[in-house]
Parts: C-alpha cells; structure tokens; sequence
C-alpha cells in the first residue's frame, strides 16, 4: 500500500527479529497457545478480506461511470484473492476456513452494516481507509509472526494498494466542491471509530489472539500495549486523512 | 465449462477452418465491418462479465453459510478476471473499453433487473444458466472469428465451469424437497426467456455484430441464422435443466 505513512515500520524484516519471529511455523505451532492465535488471525483475516470484498462488489453499483465500476470491482477481485490465500493456509495447517472464520463474523458484519456508505463518494472513502488500515495491521502484526506465517501476511499486503485511485477520485472532488471535504472528513471520522469499536470486541473476546498481537505468548498480555497499536494505526489514519484535504 | 451437452462443437478448431477463422487479427481487421463487429463483440461479453460479476457478488449475500457464499464469491471473482482479459483485449487494438461496452449495458442491466433471484437456490440456477449459456454462446461465436480473437475467447471459456458447485447444490435441495423442482423449472424457463428477449434485442441494434453471429461479412446478413443459433443454445439448455431435475 503505497501510503503517505506507514503506521510503523516492520520490524520483524530488520536485524532485531528474535523470538516467535526468528522461527518457522512447524518450530512455532508447537506451542498451543501460539498456534491457536495465528488460527484465530488466519480467520480473523480470511473473514475480513471476504466482508470486504462483498462490500467493494456492493458499493461498485453506485459508480456514476463504467469505469470507476470497473475499478471498485478490481478492488474486489483482489480482496477474494486474498481470502483466498488466507484460507488456503488454514487448510494446510489441518485447519476448516469456516470455522475459524466464524467467531468474527458478527463483528465484521456490524462494522459493514453500520458504515454503509450512502454515495459514491463516501464508498471511495470507505474503500481507501479500509484498505490503509488492513495494510497498516497487516504490517503491525507481522512482527509477531513467525517466519512462515509473516511471509504469507506480507504477501497479501504487497498485493493491495488499489486505494490510489480512490484518493485521486476524492481529491479532485474535493477540489469540485469543497464543502464536500468537511461531509467527508466527519465519514472518515464515523468509519474508524466503528472500526475501533469492533476491534476492542474482538480483542476482548479472543484472548490467545491479543496476547499475541501484544508481543507473543511468552511477554504475557497487556491490554495496554494493544491500545498503543490501536493508537498508532489511528494517528497514521488521521495523517493520510489530512494528506487527502479531511482534515481531523 | 462440463456441461452435460455443448450447444455445438468447436469447428474452428476442426480442419474446416477458412475464411475469416483462417486469418489473424492484424489481417481480418483491415476489413472495416469486422473490425466493428470484433469491437462490439469484445466490449459486448466484458460488459456481462462485469454485469455477472455484480450479481454474483450480490447473490453471495443470500448464501445460507460461509462456505457456500465463498463459492458463489469464487465465481464472481472469475467474472471479473473474464471482463480484465476482454478489456485489455480491446485496450490493445486501440479501443477505448467503456465506449465499446456501453451499447450493450441496458440490454444487460435489464436483464439482471428482471431476474433479481429471490433466494439463495433461484441465484444459484441463474449463475448455473448464466455460466452455461455465456459458455454455449462463447464456442459458437468462437467459430466465425479470427485466430486472435478465437484463441482470447476460447481461453476465457476454458476458465469458467464453476457451475458444477450450483449443480450439486441444487440437486440436494430438490432431492430434499421436490417441490422445490417444479419451482426452479419455472424459474430457469423465465431466465432463458428474458436472455432470448435482450439478446434479440441486441441483435437488431448491432448490425456489424449479427451480420458476423451469422457466418461472416462475406456471407451477408440471414437473421435466420442467427435464430437458428439462438435455438440450438436454448436446446442445450433445455437438456441442461433436465439433467439437473428440472423438466421443461
């Protein structure tokens, strides 16, 4: 994802990469726990990725021309790839997609239903935080990954960044008509607080999950430390925000 | 696509190959009208494509659980690599892709408004017709076009065939319950009704297109003919649906 910023810099590719980080997945998946956590994002992802890819599809018919369509369908195309891939990889950890998909449905559900864009533009919007916010988790995570499980989670992110055209398209709205900056800026707003809302459910519900997503099985879990992820994802949010003419 | 029958064999492919089937595309398009009729026919199956790919992923939503809403996701992600193929095509013999799909968008559109499926097993039959018809329809143009165009149109046929996860599906539900048959029959039969009625509509707009459905610009124009191609596909439907459990 081609970003004015990234929410961090991935660790795990610098020298530092100790722990979880420095083994494989046969090494890592020994331990319960682990294992059971990367089953959870694996599915947690894969539902992710198939929400979004459903909503991009729906939001495709409020295009006003054939090939802004056609672009929100490309976004979409390659969001089912990537559940895809995510899914693929459950199977081949003896893992059924489903079920490990499941426990998120609801979540994700009720952050699509509530952030049903209304228009064209608020969909393009949409599609970009969206977009900007997977690839920013994607990279905070796989630090804590293991080698095997990181290389697939960084695959699926150097495949996104179709969120280019959206910027482009609202910009130049924005440029049209600049009242429309200020509807816009107050979406973007609504679009991460439910975003946050779902994810501290999550986070709440699934323990083995957090845990990990704080610096693995072994440092213990701190609710903190996922509050400080949280935090760094949202200030890069507001920065993209500002770069794009919505200011916070 | 495996389909019980195929409406007709591929002749290109045979020995027979001559007139236009026997040339590339640099040579068969010096001919003006054909060069139209390619344009037409290109911008013509990427429009449903993209118009298949909508439905698709709108009629995923009906799906009763995460696994069969993944399928139906599957194939509408294949739609959309079917519309990428179609429209590159067109980029790359200089033709803008949104002009030469828009004559073909209402007829398109119409159709899809008229046969919104009104539960998971009547979206389930429609993306089984649809996938069938569009695969009949394929071979049968493939055999009057130029090598080029032959090979591009055949490769995007070989990449369908999804239908078989329809056809299981809906063979359990009428074995469930076989009232559910007499319904689906009455379905598919206002499916194929409504396709023949937009494609005839087609057909009467698109002079350069019906001229070569019937045999190539060299041939002249037999409005016959192109009834008679009509008829052999809705056949293979007819023997498609009787397979499946629904009696015309």
């Amino acid at each position: 994802m081609e970003t004015p910023d990234h929410a961090t810099d991935t660790p795990a590719e610098g020298p530092e990469a100790t722990g979880i980080a420095a083994q494989d997945w046969a090494t890592a998946s020994a331990e319960p726990q682990y294992r059971a956590a990367v089953v959870d994002l694996l599915g947690a992802l894969a539902y992710g990725e198939l929400a979004a890819f459903e909503r991009l599809a729906e939001d495709a018919k409020l295009a006003p021309t054939l090939g802004d369509k056609a672009e929100l369908a490309k976004m979409a195309a390659a969001e089912f790839h990537h559940f895809e891939r995510l899914t693929e990889r459950l199977t081949a950890v003896d893992e059924e997609p489903t079920a490990a998909m499941e426990p998120f449905a609801k979540a994700l559900d009720d952050f699509h239903r509530q952030t049903a864009p209304s228009d064209w533009l608020e969909g393009l919007v949409k599609a970009y935080v969206g977009d900007s916010i997977a690839s920013d988790f994607y990279r905070e995570v796989a630090a804590r990954l293991d080698s095997d499980t990181r290389s697939l989670v960084l695959s699926v992110l150097d495949d996104t960044g179709h969120g280019n055209f959206a910027v482009e398209k609202v910009r130049a709205a924005i440029e049209a008509d600049p009242r429309v900056g200020g509807r816009l800026a107050l979406w973007a707003r609504r679009l991460m607080g439910e975003a946050l809302s779902q994810a501290q459910r999550v986070v709440a519900d699934r323990d083995a999950l957090s845990t990990m997503l704080v610096g693995g099985v072994a440092d213990g879990f701190d609710l903190a430390e996922v509050g400080r992820m949280f935090s760094r994802i949202t200030e890069a949010h507001t920065k993209r925000m500002a770069a794009l003419g919505l200011a916070a």
